[in-house]
């Protein structure tokens, strides 16, 4: 079944227009205060504008629990500004090119600017969720950055792991390898930490915060969400249209990346296949062979390697379905309970 | 008259101590829970040992307004980790080689580990403030938070303009351009938050925690000393011995940065030598001809660029002493209240 694509973009619609309107008021005020052509360079990313996943989920969380968007909106932008941020610095450690269907902003600014454009980004969604003192009272301010630095802590552990990997040129790596990285790398910041966000905004105000039992069910839900929301965006990025994906076409081949398919064809092609492709994966970026970059793709299309990926995406957002339904939280009925289970349909569809 | 070496030797041994093994803690838990890998590139800086100079200032300024060291020593043991994540975003923003003696993060790991390193030093900064809840309570620990984010803010911002610069290749910059700058990359992070950070964990327990206003003559001290240490800081890299210093001798030079000192000389110098500087500073490091950077030191310290630093340096320390002595926060007598006053002479003393 197709996933609800008018809740869906409804929802991802609202998020986005509320979450732009908060960056652009807090960047007015750091522009006139502060070192202002820093702001301009921080604006970049964001208004580029990406899907709003991440606080769309935040916020939907937030009402499903029976909470307002006001109690949400703040914490929402500054997730979406550590995922910007986390974009400026993993755009450099990649060495990509494009972003949101532009160049990206090491390649616009030069590194040394750029990361401390993404230092600077993270600075201002530390300052995002201190506002929420007022918002939401100490204590679940206070339990809000926590869940931010876990966040923070299982992506740059996600990283390393693959950093290591490209360091030690691992390519015979299981998809229980893919999965453990990805649930740090990905999950945590793309899924799980917003839906437990919202969950903790959205709670009653007054009421005690939802301890780390009561938010244990979202892990589970936003691994399994997570991992087919990963695999279907390095599918995209092999095999999708690039004038909608925003990224040049099959940058992950060229960049080395460690996706499910190249893994998949690593561990079973022909040992003949096995070195022609380590011998391009080994080369840099820049002196990679075209020719050779299309052969391994059609390589692994007749091998199985994207079905594969395919098959397995499938396999998670089923299972990811069947954690949703297990979760009793969201027990406000209306569109953002309906959100949080079509978004999880929708990771599978989209095509953007 | 020189500062007290004793005292200064024995409180930034403290700190160092204090810290140090605070840091071996929570790695260790880290290694245990996480990605192991990523906690032995994480320990690299911290173990090179540094001066320990802002954990010095923060303990001390904790026990100066009657706070005991365990109120201070997770605190100090974040500002010492976000220092060290500065410094790793810092060596690649510079292209530097050499940091403490040894070669620098980015030349050993590479640059998109290094990013990553610094990231994940941030992370685990933050994770100890959060710790301060159970120490100082829920309201002073947010407190520290927020004292963090402006220290961080200011950091980043003071990053920027320099950086600014150098895209602009400018050289035509006033003593006055300088402090502003150095006023946020440096005097926040490196003076003023660590003592404002120490007087709010040492403010006594079960009381308010101190206001902007009360924290507010911290500003302008740290402000002063903070520029002389920059200024001394600079003076070192390009003149001291680099068997003490740890860099590589006239490092800045070969990175073009604009210190006071070579700020004052392509102000000041004839047409024909601000043309030859021009040539040197715009060409690469890598190219760069030594017989080139060598004059240029020479022509600088003939030229009396190098006396003008010294000469602003003990200017800044003079007034430093002087708002010193018009704080009254440090109310209790003993060693961290001379350590407090003694620093400031150290700045200017201070061969390592």
């Amino acid at each position: 079944v197709a996933h609800d694509g008018a809740v869906v973009a409804a929802l991802l619609d609202e998020a986005r227009a509320l979450v732009l309107a908060q960056i652009r008021t807090v960047l007015k005020e750091r522009r006139r205060t502060g070192f202002a052509p820093l702001y301009d360079q921080l604006a970049v990313y964001p208004f580029r504008e990406g899907k709003g996943l991440r606080p769309a989920l935040l916020l939907s969380a937030c009402r499903a629990v029976g909470g307002r968007a006001d109690q949400a909106v703040v914490s929402a932008t500054a997730v979406e500004l550590f995922h910007n941020a986390f974009l400026v610095h993993d755009d450099i450690e990649d060495g990509s090119e494009l972003r949101r269907g532009q160049v990206t902003l090491p390649e616009e600014l030069g590194v040394p600017a750029a990361i401390n454009v993404g230092d600077a980004t993270n600075v201002l969604a530390i300052g995002l969720l201190l506002d929420n003192v007022e918002i939401l009272g100490v204590r679940k301010a206070l339990a809000t950055v926590r869940e931010v630095e876990r966040m923070a802590r299982e992506s740059v552990e996600g990283q390393a792991i693959e950093l290591e990997w490209i360091r030690q040129r691992r390519y015979d790596l299981s998809d229980h390898d893919y999965a453990r990285m990805a649930y740090k790398k990905t999950c945590w910041y793309t899924v799980i930490a917003p839906l437990r966000i919202g969950v903790l905004a959205g709670s009653p105000p007054g009421t005690r915060a939802p301890t780390d039992d009561d938010l244990q069910p979202l892990i589970r839900l936003g691994f399994l969400a997570g991992i087919a929301f990963q695999i279907q965006d390095d599918l995209l990025n092999l095999d999708g249209d690039p004038g909608l994906y925003g990224k040049e076409a099959g940058g992950d081949l060229w960049e080395g990346k460690r996706t499910v398919m190249l893994n998949h064809f690593m561990r079973t092609c022909s040992p003949a296949d096995h070195d022609r492709a380590l011998a391009l994966l080994d080369t840099d970026r820049r002196r990679k062979n075209p020719a050779e970059v299309s052969w391994l793709l059609q390589a692994m299309r007749e091998h199985g390697s994207l079905e594969h990926g395919r098959r397995l995406a499938t396999e998670y957002c089923e299972r990811a379905l069947e954690a949703h339904r297990e979760i009793s939280l969201f027990s406000v009925d209306g569109p953002d309970r309906r959100f949080l289970r079509e978004m999880v349909r929708y990771v599978i569809d989209r095509v953007k």
